[in-house]
């Protein structure tokens, strides 16, 4: 069995969860309420710069040159193209640039990123990629379930986030972190199997919320 | 100015909201349901390990030897007398030793530990300082002032907790952080000193998130 | 003053000794005895796989969008194009592809490489500019100097070499680092300087380490 | 076959290279120069405030507490006691405790250091102890073979290195050193072990180069 198998089949209660948040299917039916999704993207856009960070240390990482390549040119993607295509997207709900870059990231956002740039920086290459695969993995399967949703492809604000993630470009790349993960988990001893496993867990229950914080605009306590 | 008066002007609407918390004013009164002090006394022990983590990579990260020494001086005492310390003290309220060893962190906790973690590796000195030196800042602050209610030192579940936090030796490891974060400060450009701030006041807010996520007992939601 | 005029005052007797050793003299001239360029070129790839990762931990410790792109543009055309440029350029003096990926890294290599490595990973971006620049800064003098040799421009084997570290673009990206580096220096403390500089002149004289090393050939002492 | 087992069949003829070098013969022989040892006193100094971030980065990487206490005790020993002793004999040569703070460390001294700590800040906790078990190993392994010459005990300048090396307590933190290289490396897969395997004989290489830079009295090639 292929260690990705087996976290597909621990990963099946939380992306139950998940993929059925208010915010995902509200997305799917199109009726979520602009101001939250204009939240998340917000959101979402720092949490990429931080994203794009844990490919460059999969190239600190790296043990040999092709992969050391491939994680060069996904930094090089998000950094050049990924970004501004977000950077659009978000116009599109008139959000600026600036306002994008001044942004404060909420606590879940720090979190999150925190919690993938720690794993990555002071462990191995297969933590790394055990913390930044759950993201690609469920936008991918959200992509693709909802864009199943008839006319969601098409819908005004949110048919090209579907698009995007339900794209077979954006599927290469997870597929890509999926087979790199199980490359690299391969004839490893129980022991580590179990910290892998336990990073993945964590960041997909992540996942649930961050989208629970877009739904509910949650930032910190306000200060009185 | 020093620095920390800096810092110390910034953070008083944060620490009203901290100090003002139910969890820690039922600490005071002697009110506290003990069963929320319980899971607090569990994830403040899992803190602590990464707590002590900190100190270790202040050990790495010094310039001079007698920074070093200090801050392996406080790794050891960690290590060697305040986990034993928590160790008692937790067992008063039942929990075994095996309990906290596998007690699985909250979402808070590991939010706020991967913060600091991240931040320490990640940057300077005088950046792991700035993450550190809230929480024992503060417990110094809230200890002083709940050692002033009367009663408050003898209560049998909380008087030991107050009694730590106001001593005169704990007081003393915080005031060595303030001042080596004020050392470190020193000459410093006002965009660095923005950095710093910002950590400070980061982990500052987690202290709240901390002392909310005690009093409801939040775990990750249910995998369903 | 700039802090890379201060810098270059600083490294003047160390570039004396660089440039006008016998491996960068004898490129100049010609004469330079091939099997010391071809260990060169062996041990100066599995360099540029570790200098390339600097370029990468460029991108996690930058503070703003602008040099995170710049360091992930700086990787990217590294492995996509400066590496393949010297294995074509190795290609010439018959050194196969899997002769390169194969060859251990002598002593001189890993202690530069590993010294800039740990001065990136452990320090702030300002250290590692610092602990970069000195190989991108002489190479470019070099280059121009040496371009200036009647014919050497022209020489079967060095003219390439000589072509390419003289070239406009290449002093551009070496430019780019001494202005990210004065950037980054402004308002910081003497202290902060100093440790800046000791970096630089440190990877300055690793510098003259690596020529020495290509010109006798040195590795390992033969295990008995 | 414990991997220690592996080890030791891979290490002998670099160990016989290190253990013949002229500058620990001489130090049997009781006739080795005193201006080379007060060389390598220094020098030695400077590596054992690395060496010491190396337990502390093990404290860091540690994944049980049992672990962790150990290195933060050998962290502990190493600021409180080892480094005064090694004060207290450099005295004996007339070395001031300001002369070892103020050294400038050696090349290789820089070069075997920064090895070792990209190896640790980079790596897993395997990695990390395989990079600092050749030293403690050989010197454990010198320290006995040394202390069989008669009189070698008793010498006035060396007597007591070789005391010390050959010693019950330092022979217990060396074997618990291997001890936790062999727990670590349980179960993992040949090609996790080759990359121990290469550290480890990298480092174990850099005491060759120790020895002889200490011999020779080695510093950078004079700045003109």
């Amino acid at each position: 069995m292929k260690f990705s198998d087996r976290l597909l089949e621990k990963l099946q209660p939380i992306w139950r969860k998940n993929h059925t948040h208010p915010f995902v299917q509200e997305m799917g039916a199109g009726t979520l309420d602009p101001e939250k999704f204009r939240f998340y993207m917000i959101q979402d856009y720092l949490y990429l710069i931080d994203y794009a960070k844990l490919f460059a240390l999969g190239a600190v990482k790296a043990a040999d040159l092709e992969d050391m390549k491939i994680f060069s040119n996904l930094l090089h993607a998000t950094m050049n193209e990924e970004m501004s295509l977000h950077r659009q997207y978000a116009a599109r709900f008139g959000i600026s640039e600036s306002e994008l870059e001044n942004a404060a990231p909420s606590p879940v956002t720090l979190a999150y990123t925190h919690y993938m740039l720690h794993s990555a920086q002071n462990g191995t290459l297969a933590e790394l990629v055990a913390a930044l695969l759950p993201c690609a993995w469920s936008y991918w399967e959200i992509g693709k379930e909802l864009s199943e949703i008839p006319n969601a492809l098409d819908h005004e604000l949110y048919g090209d986030w579907i698009t995007m993630y339900s794209s077979k470009e954006f599927g290469q790349t997870a597929q890509w972190c999926i087979d790199l993960l199980d490359k690299l988990a391969e004839g490893k001893p129980e022991k580590e199997l179990l910290q892998l496993e336990k990073i993945f867990l964590n960041t997909t229950r992540f996942e649930y919320l961050f989208w629970n914080m877009a739904y509910h605009k949650e930032t910190w306590p306000a200060d009185e």
